[in-house]
């Protein structure tokens, strides 16, 4: 048996005793909002004024600039605000609008939209996603920016809220002027430890457009399992996936590409190295080192930072997915290397003493002749180590940060003049961290707090949540990562008032809305906080 | 980044230093087995000899006795061996075998069922599950009971595993004897926190019986909703309800008994009294004990023990409920009572002094009223607190020990003489608890440990893994429950070897194998160790 003790009230009685009474209430433990957006919008002014919705008489209208991206997104979010808000066809008979309340304005006629720039044709690190947004009988929704516009349909289509008897749609008068507070907001999806079907990755990009984040990083290969098919070495997959019918086809990955692009996701891919490579060893073991015990080999390590050949291989892979990819950042990896692997090797150990290099020199020899091998216009993503064994880094590389002692790290990193993604608190494996401990993190919070310098601050740029894919499976992923993940969406997009590592009692209310909103657009989340209930 | 140190290699190298190299290889964590049973059978003997299988070939046959319920399983399991067992349509053209190993010994052509007594209509505390089964060319599967049939059909479909290349199934010659070591084998599960839809319902006993469990605890209501609609008092779910489309029928109800009797398995209702009871409220609130704060009444609280109307619509209640559920046993909750509520409230306080009744006395006055209640056949489960606060109980009850210091407490419940069920540390709640921490458990063992008092140890009846409903909701609940509660399942079916916490090696490798079957069988099962696959 389990309670969660709901309201305390705390009883001193006439006799004199005292008493804590938990008084348990029925229904939900946190009724939802109703039409309140997450991540909560930067300026919202909302009126007790309400239109109806009529799917019959309400236009959505384009001016100014247009493109594919656009034309796909109004036809995608009609849909949504039809289809995807409770009103089920069986109640969708709608009945003459008799309202005499004052309140009542009336049915909401149209949506314009004015783009004002010409559409990029990829979402991209320095993308514009601010947007305007009026919610009148005629709406308008500004952008001088295609990812302006799609943040803005996305909070539009949130506005909605059912009826109390179900049939029908309002939105309120509502005026929002909104843009994010981090530039990168991401997801990670480690596709290596189980493999991740192509349906369920676009399952995963749509929770991420409903959260307004903008980047999918892509774990797609390490140690267990090498998933992505490459034209020219199929032979790594081939005995590196886990299964035939478990790899990633070059029409699967575009197809992947195309609806993030649609939605303002980057798809930024991973290939870890040197280290979490053995699923490269089953088809090109002599790109690894071979770890040795005394004069024995014992298997294979991270691969061999000495041989031509491991540069060529890279060389060529990489310029085949940098192809593929639009996406200018890539992830190199550079976590968690066997240095006593590279240690125990007769061959590694004469280069050293040759060279006179310590074995952390190795990560770095390694780190900077696989870095060029990038294309010209490359930007690179590395996990902290990478940075801590004082890799030379060009300044526009970002150092994720993934450990404890992050505080003092990203410190480190801000004043070697590079920019930080956070993830140290931000890791949906840990089953112990509620939505609410995710929202407590705050990284320029922190920076802030620690240094009371807010240019220093500034340069952390964004934060991703991890979902390492050691303990779950396709069926099990989406409730893993939300509602959790939401904290994150919000933390990264809202302004945050008064403290970052006090929750809003509103939010608890609000992630109810959005969870179940999630929910009816096919998202298979878990409930956020305790008992309640989703119509879908 | 976050690996799991598959492989320590400790090496000492040929310069003197010590180095610890981390080996990880690559594919899954632990492979799995081929053709493993999931609890495993108490005597099992396997010989390296193997049969295929043909669909067309194949035949099941049965002799004595027979039922519906027999007639439904041979047609199920047919269905599961055929379809369910990873044979894709396209790889079934089936190949003249023209094998000459030696081991090979043709096709599987037959199982001959023979049960040696009637079938009972209903499963029941006292069934018999044991079975006797021999694979060979022709099959025999024995059992004195319907329910033993459909033990030994279980295992029957566990025994065929995929060849190699996918485009066959063998099973080896295999002589089995098998029984439970336990008689009540549960899952219990909240539909009051979240409501679960009659569909998860039936997919949540399919996959108990996968697991050779036979109870499912059904925590129909509690404080925060309502879902059991009753024909006598349908206002209690029609206000206590979370919407009106979150109840359980009639229809609904016959439906998931009549799922579970023909997999032999009981389906126990439990309506939790006098605490958790706040849903009632919404119809009745008559029946609930207004709490106070000096003279002011600050909401409502357990039923009200003085109260005739309580017991009046119980006794109701529970004529109906019993009509509907052929089970015996009745779970009449009796937990988490908040005596402080009664404690404050004056009418309470002039009964407890003209009767000279402390307030845990009044829960004792419930419990005893209110057991009565249940029809004369019937045997009662209650929750621990209600033996902790010395209610009378007749020999039979049952008690649910839930609470740390489960040891002391179930010693204390045996020695009284009456039986315990043991959940206190199958709590599913707990994410922290993987499933090696629950097989690490055995009520039995700790008794033994504790009194070296086997007769007194042989008390301990059963247990169940308990899904409270706080924390998922149909999108999340099989991945929660499974395969967690496979770890109960085997803890309480097969015998213990060695130390009951030691999980034995074979295990990790036989839940890989259980876990890719319940997930071809349709349970969205979660992954149980770490990286690995399953081909669907």
């Amino acid at each position: 048996m389990l309670r969660y003790a709901l309201v305390f009230v705390c009883i001193r009685s006439i006799w004199g005793f005292g008493y804590h009474v938990n008084i348990v209430k029925p229904g939900p433990l946190y009724p939802p909002t109703k039409g309140e957006v997450w991540p909560k919008p930067q300026n919202e002014r909302k009126e007790p004024i309400y239109y109806s919705f009529d799917p019959g008489h309400f236009k959505v209208k384009v001016q100014q600039e247009t493109c594919d991206i656009l034309t796909n997104a109004v036809e995608r979010y009609i849909y949504i605000i039809k289809n995807k808000s409770g009103l089920h066809a069986r109640d969708r008979k709608l009945r003459a609008h008799r309202r005499t309340d004052d309140v009542y304005k009336g049915k909401i006629n149209q949506l314009m939209i004015t783009l004002t720039s010409p559409c990029e044709e990829y979402p991209h690190f320095d993308m514009i996603e601010s947007y305007n947004l009026s919610v009148a009988d005629t709406s308008q929704l500004t952008s001088t920016s295609i990812w302006g516009v799609l943040r803005g349909l996305e909070t539009f289509s949130q506005l909605f809220y059912l009826s109390n008897d179900r049939n029908e749609l309002y939105i309120n008068k509502t005026d929002i002027i909104d843009f994010p507070r981090y530039k990168h907001r991401g997801i990670l999806l480690d596709t290596s430890r189980h493999y991740a079907t192509t349906s369920t990755i676009l399952k995963l990009l749509e929770s991420i457009s409903i959260n307004k984040m903008n980047v999918f990083h892509w774990h797609i290969v390490d140690d267990q399992s090498f998933p992505y098919q490459s034209e020219k070495f199929p032979e790594i997959s081939e005995r590196g996936a886990y299964d035939s019918s478990m790899v990633y086809t070059k029409e699967d990955i575009l197809m992947i590409i195309d609806f993030a692009r649609n939605r303002g996701i980057r798809v930024i891919p991973e290939f870890d190295v040197p280290g979490h490579t053995a699923s490269w060893g089953l088809a090109y073991p002599g790109v690894l080192t071979e770890c040795y015990n005394q004069q024995q080999m014992v298997g294979l390590g991270p691969m061999d930072p000495t041989k031509n050949i491991t540069y060529k291989l890279l060389a060529d892979l990489f310029a085949e997915v940098q192809d593929l990819f639009p996406e200018r950042y890539f992830h190199v990896g550079g976590d968690e290397v066997e240095l006593n692997c590279w240690s125990s090797n007769p061959h590694l150990r004469d280069y050293m003493n040759k060279n006179k290099l310590k074995v952390s020199d190795l990560h770095s020899l390694f780190m900077r002749n696989v870095i060029p091998l990038l294309s010209n216009s490359s930007k690179v993503i590395v996990w902290q180590e990478v940075f801590d064994e004082k890799v030379p880094l060009s300044m526009d590389t970002l150092v994720q940060v993934w450990k404890n002692g992050w505080v003092t790290e990203m410190i480190s990193v801000l004043k070697s003049g590079h920019s930080v993604l956070f993830s140290a608190a931000w890791y949906l494996d840990s089953l112990n961290q509620k939505w609410t401990d995710l929202y407590k993190q705050d990284p320029r919070g922190m920076v802030l707090d620690a240094t009371d310098n807010s240019s220093l601050a500034e340069g952390v740029v964004g934060g991703e949540a991890c979902m390492w894919g050691e303990m779950i499976n396709v069926r099990s992923v989406m409730a893993r990562v939300w509602p959790r993940a939401c904290a994150v969406a919000e933390r990264l997009w809202s302004s945050v008032e008064g403290s970052y590592y006090i929750v809003p009692a509103e939010a608890y209310h609000r992630i109810e809305e959005h969870t179940c909103r999630m929910i009816r657009r096919g998202i298979d989340s878990g409930p956020p906080s305790g008992p309640g209930f989703c119509v879908v």
